[in-house]
């Protein structure tokens, strides 16, 4: 293999790839999701376990903030976490999750308590914040280009659930349809960055495996889903019981 | 000693002796620089020091927020980092930092570039923003609370600076001039949060111990930069040299 960078267009290509290939939009947690084919209580164990992955967001988002110094990127990655966090009480994305969450009858106090989480899903969200707090900045921003990836399942989600289930309105699924918006703003910003800040070959190879270990993370909360409640269907000590956390 | 914890009276009192007893403010350096007594110079040497310091307060910040999962409590936080680095380009904390140091004579491209920083500086700035990272979450919080004392200390550099130096103005002491609005608003915050997570007699001496490392970490940047560029005014290598970086 070539010690030479590849072409900025070769590079995204690398990149793109990978969403194609193993993005978890391929897993058959979500085909099962968007079809109807979930019970109630498939969806609210996937509503609880996302609920965990998606508080550590904005954790991990300053954690990479925590070891920027210059503040012109820090402005620019602060608006990530605003979006997941709000500007005030009630707003932003975790609100809206938790929203979804008394749609689907959870109470949003018992979501909110993080008990039941299935304990694969900690320690694959918990692997990506410590990924991003450890690693260079270069996979760090590389990590979160799976944004390249989501307003395509979100587009094929917010289809899927509305015309498949009872919970699904404009208000219970506000959390996607915003995404719709934020994600492709954030990645616009982090696929330039790792573009220009991805000079070497070694810069590359870094990035596309922190983009492949991003999607990894992604992929083994589905997997544990799919095992606690699916298939077998066994669900592991400390795992959410159906009937625990119902408004 | 006993083990009960003291009442809120006397641990707030406690936390504000601390302040009496070993705030920055009891430092020669600042008698030197709010009385007129500091070359421009030491000025400068102060003003790139203190760049340092000013720049590793939001990565603190981040830090701090990258460990806390209440949404809540990060979207409080949020508002130091703004408060530092603006909404916009040019804005905020540091953009006034770096109009001091174009007043003082020095190129805001030089103090950015954090050429000539202080060793000894680093090591306790450096200190700060890994205390934050890596300790609980109470202490982390009470390190914050040297603000009670700063509201202080930037009123008399105002009145002193103005008093003795041509390059003081509105302009170039902004910085100092809205932390008088901005402290009083975090450590509200913080010294409520402290009262209120610190219950045992343990968690409020980690608090007291708390501010006490931060005061040290305030004074040892002081004793660096006097040893440096007052008495015996030996700058180590690496220590930035009169005459670099003017604009």
């Amino acid at each position: 293999m070539s010690d030479r960078p590849d072409s900025p267009a070769d590079f995204e290509a690398r990149l793109r790839a990978i969403g194609d290939r193993q993005y978890h939009d391929k897993h058959p947690f979500h085909e099962l999701l968007h079809s109807g084919g979930c019970t109630p209580d498939q969806v609210r164990a996937w509503v609880i376990n996302r609920y965990y992955y998606q508080t550590r967001i904005p954790m991990k988002d300053a954690a990479f903030m925590s070891r920027v110094s210059d503040p012109d990127l820090r402005r620019e990655w602060r608006s990530r976490i605003e979006d997941h966090d709000g500007r005030a009480p009630g707003e932003g994305g975790i609100a809206r999750w938790l929203k979804l969450a008394a749609g689907v009858g959870l109470d949003p106090d018992y979501v909110r308590s993080e008990v039941g989480i299935l304990p694969a899903t900690r320690f694959a969200v918990d692997a990506y914040v410590r990924f991003v707090r450890d690693e260079p900045l270069l996979p760090a921003v590389a990590s979160s280009l799976t944004e390249l990836f989501a307003p395509a399942i979100h587009k094929n989600r917010i289809a899927g659930l509305l015309e498949h289930y009872d919970f699904a309105n404009t208000d219970t699924l506000s959390y996607f349809q915003n995404r719709l918006t934020e994600a492709p703003k954030d990645v616009a910003f982090g696929l330039q960055w790792v573009m220009d800040n991805a000079r070497t070959r070694a810069d590359q190879d870094a990035a596309v495996r922190a983009l492949i270990f991003k999607t990894e993370v992604l992929w083994a909360q589905l997997d544990a889903l799919w095992s606690a409640y699916v298939e077998p269907g066994r669900i592991p000590p400390g795992g959410w019981q159906p009937g625990q956390g119902l408004a």
